[in-house]
């Protein structure tokens, strides 16, 4: 990451330019028909399970994305982020229907075909889990950020605005709530206010150019820009307009949050503005004084970003880092910054503001207003990183 | 495509809904750890050699995108299209080198290490072979979109600028022209105008947030935003600054453009604006009169997409197509329409124009200023489609 000058890079000698053996052979032959894949030098790089939770069973788990090895703001489709429970279902999509019913004038059911003859739009959004970060509230325990972050990835998402097949069933006054079901094992189903429906929600195929991948959902999926990862149903099946929350477990036990004096937040959906330093990051070891270029995300589910700040003084002073375009709504914005490093032991950490004016928090500001005990969700704290004279980076949440 | 009313809907009965089999079973086991392929149920998308050339050889041919299956503007990795003179060559990055000298004050060489701490940029860009369409002036030889624009792919390139590197360098005054040369077997090399280098080419390493796949030059290739592909030197080991032109056989034979009175054209390396309807195209079948979101790309290697227009009647008349935002300084800009199909015989296209004011041209215009005697390069003419009455969509290009 050294910038500037001639750091990087050796004269040339006035020696003829060696030949490598590439230029003097055939490559490899070209594939009559296929899907491509990655170079075989970059097999490193790779979704993974997480390593803070020993997991030992292959059905419920998480595989982050490596998101300090990802470049630009679009994740991969072979390095999107995963959450299952109940492992990765299979489903023909000649088979599978989706059923519109409920507080409706007009119950649908949906083929596949039907639904891709419908127009579509194509968007690019981010996707979060809302435990993104669970495991770092108050004590550092993932080395990386892949470990601590990962959970987060970015795509062009094509779909039927859901807006769309509602005013076709024709929505009931009292019809105020909508529940969403996947038609996997673990069933999975979230209660989500009609507003959002209406909305910006998406009915969903596509991602980043084609179908989505069987682990995210194929043939469809609810897409829900800006909200939690499980809003976004998966292998969706059914759509029934309701006048309230059905309270299902996922709503009262799970994706909750602990607030002052024992009382819990319900249906705390979007996920806030936040950010995070990806280079350097937790794992990595600075070559030595020089000049480097800061990069991370920043992203936030009520809007744009409009500023990241950075400070390597533990947050005493802040500087202003730089946002590549598009700068998109809703969607992961790369932030970048030319830092010259001296060699002493710093503390760095991002902090975004969306276009609300929202400022992302402290761990302590969140800690003030929120009860942080145990596994919580929707972290979205300032997230620092030190750097100690060997130029080792090492998680410094505290 | 079809919309609105319940076109493609069907009432849900009063029976209770089916319980599909992936609700009632467990999924297929989380990969510990893993880069995802496509569903099984998409195996059909992919990308294809040419038909129309029946090429016998593994070492020199096209693979073309599958663009009526994209959705979205980003095309994936595993289907980005390619062109190889020399098959793909696989190079260690460990052991690469690429060299910067000539008329250069300081001559560099530089490791993939080196180039990496670099600051870096993302774009998001289509890249066009300069051969796209060189079978289709004059007469229908493609059957799809696939085989008459397939040499076509967009991305979000991430790298060096390649202004810096040469300002590390030191251009001296008389050097003018920059020779770009990859480190495959067929030592392919372009000359570039010095202007271009310093403007906005990039030497990419990343390509939609991963590094580059093998196919596309890894791990360093040049990326040159709007010119045709054969500029954006994959596998690049060399950049020599000069004073002229070096008119290998690449910039005389090869990559030139007839001209009336027996006069050839060089250094035509712009791809000019251009666009193509992909959705119906060719090989496709209409499933009777009814609505129906007409859809297609437009791009310029001049600046943004200002306009598209679609005709229903050869030509006739003309209306305005809706471009989905972002539209982005060359890349790819889709285009949306609602039409209403009458069941009767018809020839559409689309025609767009850019932000210097260039309107696509017919290939009876370029064939005005420009001789088009068998599989000339540079076709960015208006590609019409016709529908029978049966549906059936064909290549109508005369």
């Amino acid at each position: 990451m050294a910038t500037g000058g001639t750091a990087g890079a050796s004269g040339a000698s006035a020696a003829p330019l060696p030949i490598p053996e590439s230029s003097k052979a055939m490559g490899e032959p070209i594939l009559n028909e296929g899907y491509g894949v990655p170079s075989e030098f970059e097999k490193h790089v790779k979704r993974r399970r997480s390593d803070v939770f020993v997991n030992k069973q292959n059905y419920s788990d998480w595989s982050m994305t490596p998101l300090h090895q990802q470049v630009g703001i679009v994740t991969p489709n072979g390095l999107f982020f995963e959450r299952h429970h109940n492992g990765v279902s299979r489903i023909d999509p000649e088979k599978h229907r989706l059923v519109v019913h409920g507080l409706v004038e007009r119950p649908l059911v949906f083929t596949i075909n039907d639904l891709m003859r419908y127009p579509s739009v194509s968007r690019f959004h981010f996707m979060e889990c809302s435990g993104n970060g669970l495991t770092d509230w108050r004590e550092p325990k993932s080395m990386t950020v892949q470990q601590s972050h990962g959970l987060l990835s970015c795509a062009q998402w094509t779909g039927v605005p859901l807006a769309w097949l509602l005013d076709e069933a024709g929505v009931k006054p009292e019809g105020k709530w909508v529940v969403l079901e996947g038609g996997d094992g673990s069933g999975h189903l979230r209660s989500i206010p009609i507003e959002k429906i209406m909305d910006d929600a998406l009915l969903a195929y596509g991602q980043n150019g084609e179908m989505l991948r069987a682990e995210q959902g194929y043939p469809i999926r609810a897409f829900l820009p800006g909200w939690e990862g499980n809003t976004c149903v998966k292998w969706l099946r059914r759509i029934k307009v309701v006048s309230e929350p059905i309270q299902i477990r996922g709503e009262t036990a799970r994706y909750t949050d602990p607030m002052p004096h024992g009382k819990w937040r319900q249906y705390s959906m979007v996920m806030e503005c936040k950010s995070v330093i990806t280079n350097p990051s937790g794992g990595m070891t600075l070559k030595g004084p020089g000049s480097y270029e800061v990069q991370g995300f920043a992203w936030s589910g009520n809007g744009k970003i409009t500023n990241v700040d950075l400070t390597f003084d533990g947050g005493r002073t802040w500087r202003e880092a730089s946002l590549e375009e598009p700068v998109l709504n809703k969607c992961l914005t790369r932030f970048r910054y030319r830092w010259n490093w001296d060699g002493s032991p710093v503390k760095l950490a991002s902090r975004a503001m969306d276009s609300t004016g929202y400022v992302q928090p402290t761990v302590e500001e969140i800690a003030r207003v929120r009860e942080i005990v145990g596994f919580v969700q929707h972290h979205n704290g300032i997230f620092p990183w030190s750097i100690d004279q060997d130029g080792e980076v090492r998680n410094a949440i505290a």
